[in-house]
């Protein structure tokens, strides 16, 4: 088989899998200290990756050199490659297209050791405002139909290096797990003429046994059925479905409640790995949802889901999770440590 | 919050989460070796487990004493109960039952180091007869909708026991993941007229790209479109709902086949986490589906997946599964070890 990379569906039609032999070939981090292994994303090794296509840098520095506090580069083993053909396609029941898409890495700061936790509100609205400016440029490429922005923290959660970066993933379909909500959200609109989301932040601010945190802008709220432990979202609290479509006071706001649930876990849990996940609105005409459906009924949210546990069959072969901490009890251990 | 397990629910419908806070006390095997912290699951600690509803006993041993071969007792930390009700219930958007249902463990063998890849075909059937005879006892308890059998071989895939072992979970729902397959399977068969797995069955076979082992009863096939490198399933040739209706016969064709790629996977990788699903109908007139409808579009299959990636925030956000080990690639690999 080429190293095309390839997408292809699963045969209940569930789930995709991005069939990329050419990412077997990336190097993973080893636990031995920096300088035995150098960093690829460290100032000085500007070589180690692909060229940047953006970055904040000292005036008068040039691209792919020192001088750089963020940049912004081609994943060097990309899950997804622009404009690809296949050679053959697979008849029978399958489905399988060229993965065809973009695949970026945010190197977020020169510091080798500045996670998300250890970062003020300041620097996390600078990390937002590149995730809003990179979907916008990455929406407008042709065939793209959703993009999705995800930050793994630590080996349990996925990250082959250490050094804080996030990715951006640029799809030539509406991602599964976002066409589920898209069609659940939409049922949702129809029967009760109201947003899902809009209806449960109303809930959730009622009760308050699952909120960790809030400002003018935004909640963060314990997920009601979690998949793992200290499972949150941050949802804005006025309807919105795109994230592209975030002001610079917004951002900053978010920015905020990030920081704040961010340090109750750390606090709560020490050094902790984790996904951040950004879910948003398709490209605009993506899927068959129609475009004002898409807007009155999706509602974006950012999901921090720690990875202190490990699934297992029951939840890879039934899509069951099972937690041992409620999400009324993670509220409350983490309430107290949230600090504005 | 009380000590009830609870069902919910994900807000827009996929997932499903069991909230059990008991399970927090479960005690995790710690790599100490075993005369420091003495196996719940070895022969002489039956105390250390709830009483046996089943075992294969030397004559005259009395129950939960020494003297057996295999045992099946209730899960000590179970994740559904039977019978409970809940003080209250959620309202607003969100869905929630009591998590009610039975949670069993199947201690395969006295042997503490006898996982299944160093098991004998007979060994494997004897395993595989207690799955069957299992799923007909669970089946039959009221308000139990689908069953399910998983195992979970090493850390990384979830096991809090090295000690071989697999777990029975009966549950008051079809389980999403069962729910999703109907609905494709079912709406193949109005579309075509024949089953889902039976086409890809064909498939395979005429392209044999993919195909690992096969007898005269089963195949085993790299999946199409894998979560995890090396993903594999196990399916009767001939069409089959319901793993309960297996006869001696056919388990033994079925234990064989599982012997062989076990040993394929174990001289590939070496000893491997890995976890293994038995996915078959849900109970005679459970969820929305007509029995007939399930009988003939529905199609019994073992999922094994080997857990050597960490899924990132890709998997768990979008449901997109990148694999670096093409399915194509990973039978070529293992279907010379894969020996009769």
């Amino acid at each position: 088989m080429s190293d095309v990379p390839r997408l292809r569906r699963a045969l209940f039609g569930r789930t995709a899998s991005l069939v990329s032999t050419a990412r077997s070939r990336r190097p993973l981090s080893t636990s031995a200290p920096r300088s035995q292994a150098p960093c690829p994303f460290c100032e000085g090794n500007e070589s180690e990756t692909e060229k940047e296509v953006f970055a904040h840098r000292r005036a008068g520095t040039a691209p792919d050199t020192p001088g750089w506090s963020l940049r912004v580069v081609p994943n060097k083993f990309p899950a997804l490659l622009e404009g690809i053909r296949l050679p053959s396609v697979e008849h029978g029941p399958f489905d399988e297209a060229p993965a065809a898409g973009l695949h970026e890495v945010i190197i977020e700061t020169q510091e080798h050791d500045r996670t998300p936790s250890r970062s003020t509100t300041a620097q996390l609205a600078t990390l937002l405002t590149i995730y809003r400016d990179r979907l916008a440029v990455l929406s407008a490429r042709p065939g793209v139909q959703s993009v999705v922005v995800i930050r793994n923290e630590g080996r349990e959660a996925g990250a082959s290096q250490p050094h804080p970066h996030s990715q951006v993933l640029a799809l030539p379909m509406v991602h599964p797990r976002l066409a589920d909500e898209l069609r659940a959200a939409n049922h949702h609109f129809e029967a009760e003429g109201r947003c899902l989301t809009c209806d449960m932040i109303r809930h959730e601010l009622d009760g308050g046994r699952r909120i960790i945190a809030e400002n003018d802008a935004f909640i963060a709220v314990a997920s009601f059925a979690p998949r793992f432990p200290y499972e949150l979202w941050i949802v804005p609290r006025t309807h919105g479905h795109d994230f592209k479509a975030l002001g610079a006071i917004e951002i900053d706001r978010c920015a905020e409640i990030l920081r704040q649930v961010l340090e109750a876990l750390d606090s709560h849990l020490g050094a902790f790995p984790y996904n951040l996940v950004l879910l948003t609105s398709p490209v605009s005409g993506a899927g068959s949802a129609g475009e004002s459906d898409v807007e009155r009924s999706f509602h974006w949210r950012l999901e921090l889901l720690p990875r202190i546990t490990t699934p297992s069959g029951l939840e890879l072969g039934c899509d069951v999770f099972i937690v041992s901490v409620s999400p009324e009890d993670a509220a409350a251990a983490l309430r107290p440590l949230a600090k504005p």
